[in-house]
C-alpha cells in the first residue's frame, strides 16, 4: 500500500495585526514540529476587543500534512 | 447570583478597503453606544462589485459584551 | 414580467499576497468575460504550505450577476 | 470613517394566511420602532396546528437596518 | 412522571398551487392517522419543472404531536 | 454509458409579489436559454424593505437540468 | 441477508427538573412500546420560559433501535 | 387532494462488505414492511473499527415512501 | 393587524455549577430588562478549564419574547 | 496577474452500479466539454428505489476546473 | 513572534451520571497528559441505553490549550 | 473515575481504486502507531481527476480511539 495518508490538525492562530497573519502565525508554530505542512483550511474567525479596537484576531484552522 | 451574562448583536461593518477593517468598522460603531464589548465572531464575507472591482466589503460579525 | 434574474456561479481565487486579494483576483477573471458583476459571497478559505509558509491563499467564493 | 454600519436583529412574525403574510408582520412591527430597515433574510418557517389545519404560520427572519 | 412525550415525524407535501398548499396537504394526510398533531417545521422546499413551469411544489416538513 | 448526467445552476428570481413567483420567475428565465429544466431546491429566502414593506422577494434556488 | 439494520425516530422529551431527566423522560416513553432501544443523539435543547425562570426543559433527540 | 404526500424514515443500514451494500441491506429491511419505496439520501457514514480493519459499515439513511 | 411578533435575542449565560444553572442566569438577566420572556433555544456550550476542571460553564442562547 | 482562477460546477452523476462509478459517470460528462478538470468534492448522495432495491445511484458532485 | 497558538483537540466523555459529569471526566483525563487546558466546545451530545434507561452520557467536546 | 474517554483525530485516507479503500487506507496507517482504533465516521469525500477520469479518492475521517 503506497496510498498517501494525511493527518489534519487543528490550531487557532493569534495575532494583533491581521487576520491573515493570524493564519501564518498559526502555521509557523506548526512548523516547529511537524513536517509535511501542506495546506489549511479556515474554521472560524473570532476576535477580542478592548477600548473598542480589536486588540486580537484569532483564526481557527485546519492543518493538513502528509504523514510519513 | 454573581455569574456574568453577556449579550451578543450581530452588526455588518462595510470598509472598501479591506476584509479586516470592515470588521473595525463594525466594532467601532458598537462601541459608540455600547460599554464593555468582549469579543466578536465573523459570521459572513460579502461585498459588492462594480466594474469588476470588489467596491465594498460587508462583514457580518456577533459582537459580544457583558451586561452590568 | 420585468423582475430581475441573477445567477450565482462559484470560483476559486488565489493569491500569494492576502486572501483579500485573492478574492479580488477570482473577481477580475470573472469580468473577463461576465457583465453585471453585483456581489460576492465567500464560501470558504484554505491555503497552501511550503517550507511551513502559507504561499498560496485560496478563497471559494460565490459571484452574483443579473441576467439580461 | 464613513463607512455603513448595520445591524441585525431577529424577529419571528406570525399570520394564520401565509408564511408571506407573516415575514409582512415581522417587518410591520419593526418599522414601529426602527428607521431605515433594509432587508431581510427568513431564516426557519414553523408554525402551529390544530384540528389537523394549519392555524398559524411561524417564521423566524433576520432584520437588517443602517446605523445612523 | 407526567412530563409530556412529543415525536416528530418527517413528511413531503405536494402541491401544485403553492409551498403553503404543499404543508398543508401533508399535514391533512397526517391528521388522518395522528391525533394531537401540535406543530410543523419546515426542513426543505424543492420542486417538479415541465417545459419552464413549476408543476409541483414539494415541501418536507418535519410535523410533531405529543405521544398519550 | 447511458446513465443520465444532470447539471445544476443557482439562481436568484425576485418578485414584489409573493416568494413563490419569484421562484416562477427564475424559473421562466432559466427556460429562456436551458432544455431539460428537470428540478428546483430553495436555497434561501432574502428580500427588501422600503418603507416598512416587503418590497422584493428574492429567492436562491439551485435548478437542475438532464445534460443531453 | 444477516447484517443488523437500524430505525432512528426522533422525540422532544421534556420536564421541569434538568435537561438530562427530559432525555431519560423521552427514551422511558420510548421504552413503553419499542424494544432494543440501543442509543441516542441530542438534536436540539429548548425550553419554557414563565416568570423569568426555566420551567420545562425540552430536548429533541433521535433514538435508535434494532430491527429485528 | 390528490396531491401525493411522502414519509420519509430514518434507517441505518450496516454490511461488512461495502457501504455501497449497507445502503442496500437498510433498503432491504424497509421493503420488508413498507411499501412504495421511492428514494433514499444517505446521512451519515461511520464505521467500526477491529484490529486495524473496517470490519462493519454503518450508513444512515433517509428513505421516503408514498403514503396510500 | 393583531398577529402576534416576537423577538429573539442571544445571551451567553455563565455559571460555574452547571449547564442548565448557566441557562437559568442568562434568564434571570434578561427578566431584569425584558417582559414576556416566552422560550429560549441553546446555540452553543463552551466553557473555562482551570488546573484540569471545568470551572466555568458558558451556554449561549436565543432568548424570545413577544412584543407589545 | 498571474495568479490562478478556478470554477466549480455542480453535476449529479447516476450510476445502476455503485456510487463511486456515479461520480466517475459525472465526471466523464463534463470532461466532454470542459478542459482542466482538477479536482470534484462529493454534496450529496441519494438514490432511486424500486422494488426494494436501488436501480439508481445519484451522487452530486462539484467539479473544480482551471479557467485558461 | 510572540502571538499566542493554541490546538484544540477532540476527545469523548462518558458518564453514568450526567451529561456535565461527562465533559469533567474528558477533561480530567486530558489533564493527565496536557498543560495549559483553557476551554473547551460541546460538539455533540450522545448516549447508551438499556432497558430503556440512560447507561451512559456520551459528550464529545474540543478541548483547547495553549502551545509553549 | 473509570468512565472511558476517547480521541477522535482527523484523517485523509486516498485510493486510486474507490472510496471506501480511501477509508481502509486511513486506518491502515492510523493503525501503525494508535491501539484501541474503536470507530469512524466519513466527514468529507473528495478527489483528484486527471485526463477526465478519476485518479484518486480522499476521504477525510474521524477516527475514535479509547485512551487508556
Amino acid at each position: 500500500m503506497t496510498d498517501k495518508v494525511y493527518k489534519l490538525i487543528e490550531l487557532v492562530g493569534t495575532s494583533s495585526k491581521s487576520s491573515d497573519d493570524a493564519i501564518q502565525n498559526a502555521i509557523n508554530r506548526a512548523a516547529d514540529t511537524l513536517r509535511n505542512l501542506d495546506w489549511f483550511e479556515v474554521v472560524e474567525t473570532r476576535g477580542t476587543i478592548q477600548n473598542g479596537k480589536v486588540t486580537c484576531y484569532q483564526v481557527s484552522l485546519r492543518v493538513g500534512f502528509r504523514l510519513e
